[in-house]
Parts: C-alpha cells; sequence; structure tokens
C-alpha cells in the first residue's frame, strides 16, 4: 500500500486580486491577509506542518457562508471551513492554498426545544458552550470529544468520544443540517422529525465529509434527559488484555454503561502528574453509568462483578459530581497531559476502530509492537466501541522520529484492517489517512466517493486535498 | 404542490431480444417471461395498479447480480431489486417495464458474530427467518416493519417498526452493505467496527435509495441482548389526544420504553374481530419494557403513573411471553385486520412523522378531518417516535374513492410538513410521495439527490420512476 504522505504540498496559484477585492469589499476587516490571522488558520492539533491560507473570511450567518462559496467557485479558489481548529489529522491544513472560513462567531444557540430534545445551533458553538446553554432545561448533548470542538467540526469528522458507547456518534444524533453547496446553493437536509424516509440520507452523506462536500451552517442535534442518578468507577488491571476483556464482556451482557474508557499504565502517569491524581500506575477502566437510582446501582454491580472476574481491583465509585468531574476532567484532558510526557513533543494520533471480538487481540499485539519503540506511545480508549488510539509522542524536528511514528501508525491501522476494523473510528481521514482508504475500502467504492465529490464540487474547491489525494 | 400521480406509467421500450437470449443462456429457468411470475412481481402491498415487468430474474448470489446489471446497463433496460414484495407505496411497480430482479432465494445467514452482536445475511433473509435462526445465541433483531420483510427491502426503504422508540431504525442498525452498482462492480461500504470516520458514509446513502443506487446483495446488521426481563401493558384512553400526551411525557422523561404503539378505536375493532380479542373500542397505548426485572418493573411504575395523570384506565401488565406473544401479533397484523373492516378493499396508508412536541395536534386535527369522510380511515402508530399511519380504505374500482383517499392523504402530509414533520416516516416514497418531495425538501436538496442519482446511475437503469418522477 502506499504510505500517506501527510500534508502533501499541492500546487498554489496565485490568489485572484479580483476576489480579494470583492471579499475585501464585501467583509471589510472580516477579511484578511495579515500573517497572524493566516498563520493561525493553517494549523490544527496534527503535528504536521502548517499549510496557510492565502486568505481568512469570518462569516456571521448561511447568507455570507453562501456569497463567499460563489466567489471562490467562480475563481476556482479552495475554500476551507475553520470551526475551533481542534482536528487532529491536518483537516484544516490549507495545502492548496485559498480562503479558509472561520465560522467560529456562528456561535449562537438557534433554537432550544425541549419538547422534542432537540436543539439547533450555529456550526461554531461549541460542545461545552451548548451543555451550558442548555443546563437549566434539564437535557444535555453527549457528545464529547476531547477538544472543546464546534458542532460543525463535530460533524465534518462524524466525531464520537466516552459517550458514544451509550448514545451513538455523530452519526446517529444529527437529525438535520442546514448545507451551503459548492456553488452557493442552500439546502436543508432532514426535518424535525425523529425518522424518515423521505429519500437519500444528504444528513448522513455530509456528517463526515469533512467539509470536501459542502459547508455546515446550522446543525439540529438531538438532546437526552440528564439522568436521575449517575456514577463513576475506575479500577486498575493487572494488564490491558483484562481490561479489555471485562469491557467485552459488560458489552456483550447489554449493561447499558454510559461511558467504560481504557486508559493504559502510561497515560495513567501523565494524568497522574497533570492532574495532580494518585491513581496506581497499571492499565485501567473508568467506567460511567447513567439511569435512575436503583438501575445505576444495579449496573454498577454487576459490571463490579465483572471486573473482579479479570482481576480488576479498588473499583471506586464516585457519586459525588466534584469527584466525577475532577475524573472526566483528568479523561478528557488526558491527551494534552500525555504531552507534556515529552516537553515539546507533538502527539501522532492513532485512531483504529476494530470489531469487539478482536479488541483484545489488537490492543495486547499493539502493546508489544510499542514496547520495540523509543518513542513513549500512551494508549486511551473509548473501548465499548473497539476504538483506542495511540499517542505517539515525537519530535517534529526529528525525521527518524517522525518516520518511526508513521511506521507504528501503518502497522496499527494494518493491525486493524486485517481483523475487520477501519483506520479511524472518530478522527477522520484528513490528510493522514488518504493512503489507507483504497485498503479499507477497496477501489471501486472509493471511485463512487470520488463520483458524489464530483457530482457536488465539480471544481474540486472544497478542502481540497483532503479524504482524496489531490493528485488525480 | 403537484397532486402524487400514483403509477403512472412510463415509455416502455420493447424488450431487447438480445438481453432476452443473454439472460435465458446464463440463467436457464430461473429467467422467466411468463405472465403468472410478471404479474407476481409487478404489485406490491399498495393500491396502485399492477405494473408488470417484462422479465424476472431469480438471483443466486451478488456475482449474479452483478452480471444482471451489466448486462440491463448494456441494454438500457431497467432493473428493479424485489424482496418480500411488501412494501407499500408501489416501490416494485415496474413502471417502465424492464426485468424484476428476485432476491428471495438468496435468503442465507452467512455468519452470526455473537461475540460482536452482528450479523451477516443475503438481503432475502426475512426479518421473522432471521429472529428464528439466532434465537439460540441469546441475541435478537428488533426492527420489526408490520410484514415479515426482507433485510434488503429493509435497507432500502430505511424501514423502522414498533420497536425503533428504543433501537433506531435501519439507518442506525446497518453496519456495512455489499452493494452491486448499476454497472455491475461489487463494492463493501463500511467495516465490522461500530463505529468509524473513513469517508463518507456509503453504508447511509444505500439505506433508503429505494434501489435507485445500487442493489444490495449482503447486509451487516447490529443484534441486540435478548433482554432479562420483558413486560408489556395495554391500556385504555378516554381521547387520542391523551394517549398521546401520555406517549410525549413517556419519551420527555426518557423512559427506556422498548415500544409504545398508538392504536385509536376503529383499529382496536379490527383487531378484536380479527384476533378474537375483547379489548374496549377506545384508543389504546400497547407497551413493551425490556430489562432487567427491577429495571422493567420500574419503568412499569413510571408509565402507570403517566398513564393514570392522563385519565388511563386498565393498566394491563402481560409478563407471561404467550399473552405478549398474543398482544404483538395483534399489533403487527393490525394492517390485515384492518382491511376486513371493509370486505375487498385496498388500503391507501399514510406514514407522516413530526417532531413529538406537535404529535398530538397532529393527530388530533387529523381526527376531525377523518370524522368528515365517508371511508373508515384507522389509525395505528408508532407515536414515541411521532410516527403514525392511517389506512384509508378504498375499492380500488371506484375513482371517487380513491380520490378521495388521495385528498385526505394530501391534507395529513401538507399537514405533517407545516408542523416540520417528514411526508414518510418508515414506508419510503416510492411512486406515491414523489409529488410531497419538493415542498419537503426543497428544489436545491432534490437536486443535490438528483445529482446524486445521475452520478451512480447515469443510464437510469435502477428502479425508474420511483423517488423522482421519470418525466426528467
Amino acid at each position: 500500500m502506499n504510505h500517506p504522505t501527510p500534508a502533501a504540498a499541492l500546487a498554489r496559484r496565485p490568489f485572484p486580486s479580483a476576489l480579494a477585492d470583492a471579499l475585501t469589499s464585501r467583509f471589510g476587516d472580516r477579511f484578511s491577509t495579515s500573517n497572524g490571522v493566516r498563520e493561525h488558520h493553517g494549523r490544527d492539533e496534527s503535528p504536521f506542518p502548517p499549510a496557510l491560507p492565502d486568505a481568512v473570511v469570518f462569516a456571521h450567518s448561511t447568507e455570507e457562508v453562501a456569497e463567499v462559496a460563489k466567489l471562490c467557485n467562480a475563481h476556482g479558489v479552495p475554500l476551507i471551513p475553520y470551526g475551533a481548529g481542534s482536528s487532529l489529522e491536518g483537516h484544516l491544513l490549507a495545502v492548496a492554498g485559498g480562503v479558509s472560513l472561520d465560522l467560529s462567531q456562528m456561535n449562537r444557540v438557534l433554537a432550544v426545544h425541549p419538547e422534542d430534545l432537540t436543539v439547533t445551533v450555529q456550526p461554531g458553538v461549541t460542545r461545552k458552550q451548548l451543555n451550558q446553554e442548555i443546563k437549566d432545561t434539564g437535557l444535555f448533548f453527549p457528545i464529547d470529544p476531547g477538544a472543546d470542538a464546534s458542532l460543525g467540526g463535530m460533524c465534518a469528522t462524524r466525531a464520537s468520544g466516552t459517550n458514544a458507547v451509550r448514545y451513538g456518534t455523530m452519526r446517529e444524533n444529527v437529525l438535520a443540517l442546514t448545507v451551503v453547496t459548492a456553488d452557493g446553493r442552500v439546502i436543508r437536509t432532514g426535518t424535525h422529525a425523529r425518522k424518515s424516509s423521505a429519500g437519500y440520507d444528504l444528513t448522513r452523506l455530509f456528517i463526515g465529509s469533512e467539509g470536501t462536500l459542502g459547508i455546515i451552517t446550522e446543525v439540529t442535534v438531538r438532546l437526552y434527559p440528564q439522568p436521575e442518578a449517575i456514577s463513576a468507577a475506575v479500577c486498575a488491571f493487572p494488564s490491558m488484555g483484562d481490561a479489555v476483556r471485562a469491557t467485552i464482556q459488560t458489552i456483550q451482557l447489554g449493561v447499558p454503561v454510559a461511558r467504560v474508557e481504557f486508559v493504559d499504565a502510561l497515560a495513567i502517569r501523565a494524568i497522574n502528574r497533570h492532574d495532580n491524581l494518585t491513581l496506581p500506575e497499571t492499565p485501567h477502566l473508568f467506567f460511567e453509568f447513567h439511569g435512575t437510582e436503583a438501575g445505576v446501582r444495579e449496573q454498577a454491580e454487576t459490571v463490579q462483578e465483572i471486573v473482579a472476574e479479570h482481576g480488576g481491583q479498588g473499583f471506586e465509585w464516585a457519586t459525588r459530581p466534584e469527584d466525577r468531574t475532577r475524573l472526566w476532567n483528568a479523561r478528557h484532558t488526558a491527551y494534552f497531559a500525555m504531552l507534556q510526557l515529552k516537553p515539546g513533543c507533538r502527539a501522532v494520533t492513532t485512531d483504529v476502530c476494530v470489531p469487539i471480538s478482536r479488541l483484545a487481540d489488537c490492543v495486547t499485539e499493539t502493546e508489544r509492537d510499542l514496547n520495540a519503540s523509543s518513542l513513549p506511545c500512551p494508549i486511551v480508549g473509548h473501548v465499548g466501541d473497539g476504538n483506542f488510539h495511540v499517542a505517539i509522542l515525537v519530535d517534529t524536528s526529528k525525521p527518524e522520529e517522525m518516520a518511526e511514528a508513521e511506521d507504528i501508525n501503518r502497522r496499527i491501522v494494518e493491525r486493524a484492517l486485517s481483523m475487520g476494523g477501519t483506520c479511524t473510528g472518530e478522527h477522520g481521514v484528513g490528510l493522514h489517512k488518504i493512503g489507507f482508504l483504497v485498503q479499507e475500502h477497496g477501489e471501486d467504492a472509493l471511485d463512487l466517493m470520488r463520483a458524489i465529490k464530483d457530482a457536488l464540487d465539480p471544481n474540486h474547491i472544497l478542502n481540497p486535498g483532503k479524504i482524496f489525494s489531490a493528485s488525480r
């Protein structure tokens, strides 16, 4: 297979002065070509070197987005939607230049429908902001990638996080989108009904399309009643395999756990340092249970038995909100905690997901592989879904470290694919997984994806070089 | 808006003799042009007059399906996948002639993966057959449209049924498909991993595409552990509004009901006659609860309180499997029971779905409308999803009854659309809802669907005249 080439630079064309003039006259100081602004928009949380856009536009409305799309399309200039900047696979890098369209100021919650358990937001609303704003409704939005990502970006990468095992991913939780097409038309995908069989599923087509098919300008998502009772538990295992096998049994028994997160010994060390905790430095599972008081107790008891069967120890309950918050904050900031294991490093983050029957094999073989590496490689995972991440900590200035990280990544992906899994469970393709898609989907399925891209964005202005190699 | 024209006949071209020769030599007596076979394949459960294909092929494998597709594509001849024949909106009618591709003999369960909670089947496997074959694994497949539909057909119409409120629809429960494209290529969409962000969601694009984008030849679906405990309950309400409001409150409180079905007084009368039951002839809700013994008891108690608040009476538990089976059999055969209210009739079945906050208004206004009709119009509904069906019982030989039924249908759909709902919750577009799609999606979103159709089936051989009008 082809080795993926991160951040392959594409041929850049000079930015048309007529376009610059049109955008300046329309957007005033919300159109910027300053170095600082461009640099901010030419990077994400990936370890790739920045690739700067020629200009940045800060949009305030769907209509403005449509105007920008029309202009860029007319000039054949790349257009890259930008939300919170937290993607991990190079999605935001302007590898062919063009306009970065910053949607972060489109950050209003437009309509809460508590009776329908839905909310409609602009794409720049972040997940934490959303939960803060709807707190008093008694409802919450469960999808929680580690970063405080924007809802638009979470749609674009088909994000999930720790709660997906119970509540699903963005795929299952978006009811409808407003999307601006490449040629600047505004469409609505879906209604506010919970289900529909009325034609092709455009909503799901845009979810996970990484800004390559259209620009998401409104999102309607499902909300859930805040559980009557929540409890969390942490327990330590003698080995990764034991922790994973306890997870598998929990899922197979149908225990409706809200969260089950794996954290390996090295990641625990990172968290202990970063969050001033004192967990034993062995593989752990973090659990959370949602339900009625009795239901939560019952789930926790069942899981406690399973955990004990697999050598788990110190099953500690945390029913006080402040203890739970501390625990989950530690999990959510694990990425940043892990970066501090190696000062000045960046992380090459792998993101495979396998059928749960193969998870123990996949994690155990991966652990064996990582033990031979000179790089620190902590592992965390949404193991209830069969999804885990290795953060390979690299000094990006050292080509040999980058090469080693890419080799590890390739081996992990190929191992997952050989087990019937996917190269990315939730981070998306971006620049980094392009080379694995043929192996995962086959040439004919990829051709079909390309046919859809050609149909919806014939001039290939939308986030070029992502998902598909730009060389075609 | 345009009034939908059911079963609009398209221009038919003579069936190419070269194609007939090729199919005969390849398929022998599995290629048929006999009247009886063509008549069987030119109808479904809709009230539309039959529209016969020119020929029928009975396929046994993905490779055979690919061969037929290549041949039909080369000759520009329509190709209509056929499963169990149970669709309700004219999906299977060969309005432009061509080949009906019968997949009912592709009915093997290919691989059960109990550890992963998944199963892979051929498209002709029916939902009842599947549950029978996997019974001993302790798992079950929850999606249950009224008919014993085929899994391939259920994918094609994005089917759901009574369990969708808890377990989701086909949209949420299909992991991967094998699909034959219009030009006879074989693709796999998705892996066996529970989630993925690796490119466009081809699986969801084919789910609900009604045979117009490709032919589904393998389906991998999620299974669920059979609940430790199940109980069902039936209760009678003074009015439709009361029953619906009890449902809404149940959903809003987050009670994880497995089923909550509305049955109006007329439908109860039909069921009583057909199934020899003695339920009071007033609006009812049928509930089912899945969980642990304690969990099920807790859910039932909560719902019992809600029901009482809304004037519900006679909350009767059925924990014995034979009582539950009797109850749900009655619900599942309600369609046929209702047909017997008017001997010799067919049903024009409406299928709207609205945001649950509007459900009480929608059902109550619909009831008022139906009271003015001369036709019997029983109502049943998957009200936990906001989805309900009116079976408008017509003598298809009487044009005035057909016209009245279509008028009622149009008013119900327009009412639902005006409330933020959809024209079809689970039956699909077929021939019958084409005229409502512009109103629901807007011209630009429909154009985008057409662009996808053109990209994937440039010769428009796949199930022509469905979803989109054939006049373009």
